[in-house]
């Protein structure tokens, strides 16, 4: 039986979508436990199911920012992981502040042994179908060069076990493609990852070839991470919106847009932010998941299937063998 | 008269596009005077314009990294630039390396004063027309808060003459929008530009708010600049051949995308990387444009437009000024 907790305060849409996307998972799953904790008092449940556990816990963070209070005060958060690192659990999924999940994760469940700063990874898919994982996405604003080779080993085991995939293709993330461009830490990483025999480094790319399916794993610090993202999920909104208003102007480009519905819901199906809002913490002993804050029921069920799969490939524990590597 | 100098030596298409543009634009504007200095001896003129002035000179940098010798050099660029300083030409315009080009310019021509770091500043337009200033997006990875500052006082006045605007809209780019997010000199340059009453701030905005007309100066270092400006033109393109790929597989959307065409060619036209191509260097006492070395003729067309109105709207002197402020 695998046994999931999910921290159920802190999403722009309630509790209730929480509920109802752990009650559809299940209908799917019967070897699964999933616990809610948070603040359950106003859920409408279906059905009892026996393998669905409301624990209510309203308590949310005093104040976010002052890390140090964060860790010893008994939220939906908190009493999530401890039950994570207790055993209770297999894995955990919040859509509570960012900064307050991976400290108290860092905290209570500790980092894997040679891993010095966990980070952000999400799961993005590229425009040819490829699979790639970006990390760091916000967590890490300055890096040292292990910081990014650490994360290169992680994130190859991941893309290994996860997607089935022998020498995951491993880029750097740079502002050019010659040796000789950008900060010095990149550089030292570069070196430290090409002398890395576990690793299949392909050299630098720039973020402008990031959905071209070039590669599996692509390493950056947290900053250039984040304006990367976003830049990306930016650009691809705009274009669509863009496009739509124009289309409507006249009658040709109105049919016009109406014949290739199709093909805008398959690309934005690939690019939605409701997969890439969910991002993995790497670098601690737990399997843990971050969701959006404006997280709906379908984003909560594509990161139940992602956490879900992780359990069963029995992920963490590979991740704790990067060490030896 | 106004009188422009193009350093042709390059450029991926070679040096004809640069004659071809340049006849092109004197043709339909007799008050310029246009002086190409590179290879000039394979260049098939049309007929003989006064006003377009061949030079001969092959030479390019022998190590455009090693920037004390590439100073001392008589290239195509360093002649072009010795040109505007002497007061022979009234703006530059090249396509050769920028490292070479910016380190160049402020030896050569001397930072405005005040100015401790110049910068790379493309004009972008966004998908509601309105024209946004970015700088900066690749000279300088490491910045401290004065260069923000120096750099919002600079493109709000090139904003104000180029555009006229009445006090532009001038944003930080950073990781999010709450004051207490980013690195710590992203921090310090709000507080400067907030007590900069010459300025109006109107806060941190995020990288996937770009392309959305909100701002009309967005300030960013150069490493986080540069890694946005690649991801938009990346996901755009991506985009755009996703789109163009999936729906030529069923003659339904076929249709649907020859109907939809004119939007297309419409919104591309706006995000042409052949406009965005093109930066201005700010910081220096001189006007001068980068352009991108895969620029064709359109692209150095475009670059001669931007390079004629900053001329006729006298923008250097008014950015001289901005130590005054």
């Amino acid at each position: 039986m695998k046994r999931i907790v999910l921290d159920i305060n802190g999403l722009d849409l309630g509790e209730q979508v929480f509920y109802d996307a752990s009650y559809e998972f299940l209908k799917k799953h019967s070897d699964l436990e999933i616990t809610l904790i948070g603040n359950t008092q106003y859920i409408k449940t279906k059905e009892d199911l026996k393998n669905l556990i409301l624990v209510n816990n309203n308590l949310k963070f005093t104040d976010p920012k002052n890390i140090r209070m964060s860790l010893k005060e008994n939220t939906s958060m908190n009493e999530a992981i401890t039950g994570v690192v207790e055993g209770k659990f297999d894995g955990v999924i919040s859509g509570g502040d960012s900064g307050s999940y991976i400290s108290s994760l860092t905290f209570k469940s500790g980092r894997i042994e040679g891993i010095s700063r966990p980070a952000f990874m999400p799961i993005i898919t590229a425009l040819n179908g490829r699979k790639l994982l970006l990390t760091d996405v916000g967590a890490n604003l300055e890096v040292k060069p292990e910081n990014l080779h650490e994360w290169a080993k992680l994130a190859s085991v991941f893309s290994s076990i996860m997607f089935n995939i022998k020498n995951p293709d491993l880029t750097l993330l740079n502002i050019g493609t010659e040796e000789y461009k950008g900060f010095e830490y990149v550089k030292e990483a570069a070196s430290l990852i090409k002398n890395d025999s576990s690793l299949n480094y392909i050299g630098f790319s720039e973020s402008r070839n990031l959905l071209k399916g070039e590669f599996d794993v692509a390493i950056v610090d947290g900053y250039g991470g984040n304006l990367i993202l976003k830049s990306y999920e930016g650009a691809v909104l705009s274009f669509k919106d863009s496009i739509k208003e124009s289309a409507l102007k006249k009658l040709k480009t109105k049919i016009g847009l109406l014949l290739l519905k199709p093909v805008f819901i398959d690309i934005m199906k690939k690019l939605d932010y409701r997969n890439i809002g969910a991002a993995w913490v790497i670098g601690v002993k737990s399997l843990a998941l971050k969701i959006h804050g404006s997280s709906d029921q379908k984003a909560i069920y594509s990161a139940l299937t992602q956490m879900y799969d992780a359990i069963d490939k029995n992920l963490i524990s590979e991740l704790n063998k990067v060490k030896n590597v």
